[in-house]
């Protein structure tokens, strides 16, 4: 038995149960969890919204961000042992379909996701299988493994075209938005323009390396942005809000023939001027899901290596699995960055 | 003097006149013009919409596709001739700007266009800098020639990602977009579904090779795309209606990880489910507009020398300037297709 | 008990063999064999040829281009059943590797080839991975699925790049060149030049559509090109001979800027003029190997299925598994096309 | 009149002179030369090689690296103004070929290069086309503005494909060798490793940022690049040598599917093991020259805006021109980094 944090019937909130340790099945691997983090779509299963209402069916035990050690392999497991330090990409693909076939399993038509579809990692032990298994240097500190699912949100994101010698735009500085700054940065952008609400955010995306840190409800920030690229606008957009007001104002600071990479999610539809701010711009944009399998862990992985990437005023608290009530409390706050949960104190 | 057909003034119509033969700049050719076509452009110039209204500077000569000879050349002209059969890329860029400066002059930030911003090709002459000429192989005739402007936003349209292999939607089937499915068929796409809602230029879709032609009046046609693409939907969306609706319906029948190229102008803002249709699909959208300077022109006098495109079915009338009434009246009806002006009859 | 046709030791020839019909794991399928097909490398290794001697492991059954239908699927196979009509990637990768999992696995470190380096086509059955079986659409006609897998080569090296508009030097017209010229061709390719010494070839060349076939023996084939692009040189040289000669008149006849694909293996080392040829040409050079798994698939079905390919041109001999000493014969002499070898007749 | 260091006859060394100050077209600039750089074609044009001997035509005065301020502009410029503090792309580009009208003008047929085929920067006064100065941010020290060519072909070099994250040998470490690995290092790339037989070259490389930098007349370079890459081989290989021993060396460090961008020119033809080391690799190599026209030199004015680039280690004598002779002596004694010449002190 062990301990898991798990969506027992629809609502708001979640139990801590005493669950049996999952079995595996011959192509996967056992997981003793080490940290596990939460993502902002654990916040809305955990508050139970309209899309978690549709897409979980409970009882489950939700998380997909953690690092762990293995602690048992299937039989038909190669290349793995126990005592691996691995994290792993949790969006399992079916290996069938047309989309998996042309070599983009990452946009998969039957993805499974680990911690969504079936049990994930806020528990001591996950199940997964091998080939979604990604070994860690140990030289990579735990709390950068425990992230490196969203980080590889933002290295996808940042990657998906040219960055060295680029001016960027990064909207909106939660924790991805955030980690973009990291990686822009670390891959030989310019100037990097930073837009976000939060005045907490805004400082950590100075924090971060952005150039310009721009409040837009202070600011006129696609003036701003303007401005700082001599009236051209930027190279890149990082679309990180999910708010159609800033997406709009993203794409009136993009420069002709630009690229904008849309990371977040709105939660309700996006007008656009299409004429002025896509079509006579000869703009390139790009819907961004999960992270290239595997490239992008590929690269992240790289880039951590090399200390190319200083993400420590990211994290904030570090709490046992048992207070996860004050660990979501936080994050409703606001102001919190990642959060890491423990299930072995 | 040469006859010339020109807005005037602001309003509704234009004006057969007799104007001094333009002079030429010692960059600049001076045409003899052979045939002309009447884009859509054109016809909003003619009728004075808003866009006209805000952009135009009576008095203007105006059109912007033809073909004609060399008469005269600038002193500083080189490699070109009086004689050579040309045709002209109507976009004049700046060669200064930033974005002239990267290799995109077709999107250039100060581009100023013959026949809109200075005086165009319905005349008898019209002054071309010598850098914008397209000299014509005498191989291509005459029709073809004339309407080099428009086939280049088909051919930049259609070859601004994978074609050979894919599946393709045509949303759209005005000139544009009947030219854009004679270019994919030439290129070796796959099944190609033609969606138009005018019965008469969907026939014509038919005829230049869609595999499918789709009445949306009559059919639902994202779920006949989705089925004949075996329920994944199209690698490439050629957006040509600039129809709200249709543009929606466009982005449900591309399949994940496709790419929509977008040349059509609505008129109005566009809503956008980004989430399902862009961002977790892992689409491409890019924005056409122009021609490559000169790539395009290149990639369709190949295509046209090698007798790949059979736009045939596209001409209809043939008529003086002197009737250009008549003309713009056939187009006003709307089943007119390109429509050719001699101003020498 | 099935026949197969065997190397049952090192040296010249192969021996038609009773052997037990080969068992399959749980992720594999049993196939019988409709038509199969001799390449270049099958004759290598019937001749035992110094690189077979180092790499193939008798008693082996050879074949590796076939097509059939499934007899027999593993307890973990989804998505075939018997009675459906493929063919298959004969090349297994391993899953693994580095190259593997950054979504190149034509490349795989540790690649195993069904036919060379386990039990191939040239039987009555063959066992394949099911990840590596290739569904048929049963409108492609049976020689044709007997050939996917040099098409695929084909389709690989040309669609390596832009080919729309593009004007194509195919050097060395074996099958893959043959194939290649029709690839070019349906691929919307302006002027293409095949250069091949074999009379007999050269002919079959024009007949898949090459614009210009030219015989090094005869002709100054640089001269001749470069006359035939305007003194620029081709867009995209595909080298298809292996023939160090050849390879370098190749680079010559590329434009500045131009792609050369390289699929042909010289069975020595190449001298290049890298300065003149490659460096300050600014030219793109590919190497090619195998078929991308599994857009290439892909690709030549799409344009199979929408009959843009004539390769009736390119089969000679259909014999009989029986005849094998035949078939070799007629491909030892040099002028025979594909020839299909049928178990069951 | 002015001082110009000249070639005033075949054969070796060169005389300072005093010559008229140049005239300007009116689309030309007259720049008044600040700092000159000496780059590793000086040389050969200095030494006389037969490479200059064939292209070099008495009297010229030589020099392509530098800065400067515009002392006048011809009637037609635009945009600029006496004052400005400049450098310039000296490759003059015709406009006209064909590969000029696609869009690669560094690659155009019918290139001059200033300080080659005409007066050149080692003088008081240069003459320079509007159309190819390139204006400095006063930010940009004197020093690292007269590098901006030989910087230039780095950054052309290292971007010319991913950089970010990948693995990477620069193979050569003159000056543009070790300007590549700050810029490979300034752009995300992970472990480099640096290959080059002079030992104060290895140290400065070790300097500029390479993870390991390797003697090969000491160290059996492919085993220790191999054994840092896990056995998989480098992603990138930047070739800077132009050694043929080192050339071989360089591919059979190179993984399967990796990137060989070659700009070091060769003085001898080249022998390839193409099937190992290009085609059964899947490699992709790239000819470089020049720079891109003038998206390099957005790149890195970006890199040294954002203060990305550290290359002071490069820097070694400051001499006035008519120092010239203590210069070369430097440079031919092998250990020098760049020097600068002052035309006025």
């Amino acid at each position: 038995m062990m301990k898991a944090l798990r969506k027992t019937a629809p609502g708001r909130g979640a139990c801590l149960e005493s669950v049996p340790v999952p079995s595996i099945a011959p192509s996967e691997v056992l997981v003793r969890v080490r940290a596990a983090s939460i993502c902002g779509t654990d916040i809305h299963i955990y508050d139970w919204d309209p899309w978690s209402a549709s897409r979980v069916k409970p009882p489950l035990t939700f998380g997909h961000e953690f690092c762990g050690h293995i602690e048992k392999i299937g039989a038909d497991v190669h290349g793995l042992a126990p005592g691996d330090f691995v994290s792993a990409e949790m969006h399992v693909n079916c290996g069938r379909c047309h989309i998996c076939r042309i070599g983009q399993p990452h946009i998969c038509q039957n993805v499974r996701i680990i911690g969504i579809d079936r049990d994930g990692c806020f528990a001591e032990f996950v199940a997964i299988p091998a080939a979604n298994i990604w070994k860690i240097d140990p030289a990579i500190p735990e709390n950068y493994a425990a992230i490196l699912d969203p980080l590889g949100n933002a290295v996808h994101t940042v990657l998906a075209g040219a960055i060295a010698g680029c001016s960027v735009a990064v909207v909106g500085c939660g924790p991805i938005g955030l980690m973009s700054i990291a990686v822009a940065k670390a891959c030989g952008c310019s100037t990097l323009c930073a837009i976000e609400i939060n005045p907490h955010r805004l400082a950590l995306a100075a924090q971060m390396g952005a150039d310009l840190a721009l409040n837009p409800g202070e600011t006129d920030v696609v003036a701003a942005v303007r401005e700082a690229t001599a009236g051209t606008g930027v190279d890149v957009l990082l679309e990180m809000s999910g708010n159609p007001r800033a997406i709009q104002q993203g794409f009136q600071m993009l420069r002709a023939g630009g690229r904008a990479s849309l990371l977040g999610i709105p939660s309700q539809p996006v007008t656009f001027d299409l004429v002025a701010d896509i079509i006579f711009k000869g703009a390139t944009v790009q819907g961004i899901y999960g992270r290239k399998m595997y490239e992008t862990w590929v690269q992240m992985t790289a880039l951590l290596k090399s200390r190319r990437l200083s993400l420590d005023p990211l994290f904030s608290e570090r709490v046992s699995l048992d207070r996860f009530e004050e660990a979501f409390s936080l994050l409703h706050a606001g102001n919190a960055g990642k959060i890491l949960l423990y299930p072995k104190t």
